[in-house]
């Protein structure tokens, strides 16, 4: 009796210990075809991770960056943050009857996309401004939130939190199981991704970094609030982006992942003369039939300069067509 | 011999098994004496870590800020971060002749603490511009570790990082252990505190929220550097601690802890017009002898408006003198 006993508890025991092993031995990313991009993301987790490697890296120190728009998530055919403004402006034009006649408004209303295309940074920065500033942090988390629970995107006809990436979710997923800490760098509002990010990718509020509006405290009826202001503070882009991960982060990430020229700076930040073992890695968009083909040539997501480092500098470039199983959870 | 075998795996097992609970069975906060801020902390922590309260706060919303001069550290008789400048002046003399007759640097040079005073903000502004910017934030953090290497307060004579309070120690481990995340929020340069917070306080780099200067991002000789620039970006004092700790973790914090007026709002934020338990708390500097009290009438770490709230609000006022066994670990 007391051997039997003694054999459940020995057999409880190594099926406690070999768990995690038997775990990571499935593939952790199902959505990547076997290629050159999975082979080299796997090489380079499983050398910062192995102890006994001369390439072994910390956990706290294995920091890992993704820009978000056209790498996490579309962004064709524009931004969709500038959806998200467009329809803003038809949610308040009821209250502002001069946007008929003023532009950038009259073109979001009408669905004037040259007029508006048009209008330039000048016109998008004020529709921004006027559908982004102007109440708390706290009411814009709620406007985003009740957004996404309804708005579809345009053409593909579905909830924009679905028109995420299965192989980069997977990605991020294996990064974490791994010991890595995700972060999301982005060019897009930082208030307007917060409120969705942990429950479409895991990652956190206090783990999402981008651009900014000037937020101002107030003690307003006895509570406290912050309120949004017109006015730009931080554009977490281009060379912008090394500032915002040390500012937040105040490491450099030894793994970081793009899809255009915005996030060269970020890339080289990450990877570039350091003495240990980086990665850079850059999604390119070759797929015209499951979903937008685009580089050198595109006004939103251009991918030209870093195409070029990359094939300098040995960088890991994501065949879209090629290499993804899928596109879509 | 088998049911030795097994009897010692079952105490093995037993071990494992009761390690945690009996921990926590342990007073977690021994340096401090039974006493009503004690019973506050705890009796907070308790309500919102029990999934049956009506209190209870899911772990990632768990989020604990902390003011760092004269709430974890000293701040007597001037910030330690004003130390280091002087000490950096000393150091840089050489390659300054100029200084020798130019203030504020002059009275630094000849330990004249009054001319120094006097030269006001503007004064101990270009004494940190001219100490702290124009070189990389890598080189930096280099600064910053040497210096508390060697370093040594000037009227008690120890390393500043062992000037810290171990009763805060003690609770910074307590939240921890019931999963709270802790973040520094103080007034003090971002990329002063980054260097040593980790192993000091259990705050890792992209936990600590700080005041800063401007950092611009170059190419140097095929090396990505970021340039710390003689600009202020962020001032993160008084009503700028709310908008930090907003663009830093997005998250209203549950539990706050500070020193002086500069924390007011920070206490204000995470406290008022919550429909759920939160909890604020100051340190009140009380203890003359092992340490230096002071609060409505000191120049460093005022607290005077902080005070009356905590009052009004029913903040938990920490009294050093009676509260804290002892002060340093």
């Amino acid at each position: 009796m007391k051997q039997i006993k003694f054999f459940n508890l020995l057999l409880l025991l190594s099926i406690c210990l070999i768990a995690t092993p038997a775990w990571t031995q499935n593939d952790p990313l199902p959505s990547w075809n076997q290629g050159s991009s999975k082979a080299a993301i796997t090489a380079f987790v499983t050398a910062v991770t192995d102890k006994s490697s001369s390439d072994y890296v910390q956990p706290g120190e294995r920091v890992a960056v993704f820009d978000n728009d056209g790498t996490l998530w579309g962004e064709q055919p524009a931004y969709f943050q500038l959806f998200f403004a467009m329809d803003r402006v038809k949610e308040l034009a009821a209250e502002h009857p001069e946007w008929k006649t003023q532009q950038p408004f009259q073109a979001v209303l009408e669905g004037d996309m040259k007029t508006l295309a048009a209008s330039g940074e000048k016109g998008l920065l004020e529709l921004i401004m006027a559908t982004h500033a102007g109440m708390t942090s706290d009411e814009f988390t709620e406007v985003v939130k009740k957004w996404l629970q309804t708005a579809k995107h345009p053409t593909l006809n579905k909830p924009y939190t679905q028109l995420v990436y299965k192989p980069m979710l997977e990605l991020l997923n294996y990064l974490r199981a791994n010991d890595f800490k995700t972060f999301i760098v982005s060019g897009g509002g930082i208030e307007f991704m917060r409120p969705w990010t942990e429950e479409v990718y895991g990652i956190p509020p206090e783990q999402v970094v981008g651009s900014s509006i000037v937020t101002k405290f107030e003690m307003r009826d006895g509570k406290p609030v912050l309120i949004r202001e017109a006015k730009v503070n931080f554009n977490d882009d281009k060379a912008g982006k090394p500032v915002g991960i040390n500012q937040h982060i105040g490491r450099r990430p030894i793994f970081a992942f793009g899809n255009s020229d915005g996030d060269l700076q970020m890339l080289q930040y990450a990877t570039l003369g350091s003495t240990g073992k980086r990665f850079a890695g850059i999604v390119h968009h070759t797929d015209g039939e499951r979903e937008v083909a685009y580089d050198r040539d595109s006004h939103i997501g251009r991918l030209d300069q870093a195409l070029i480092e990359a094939e300098a500098n040995g960088w890991t470039v994501v065949d879209m067509k090629k290499e993804w199983k899928v596109i879509y959870p």
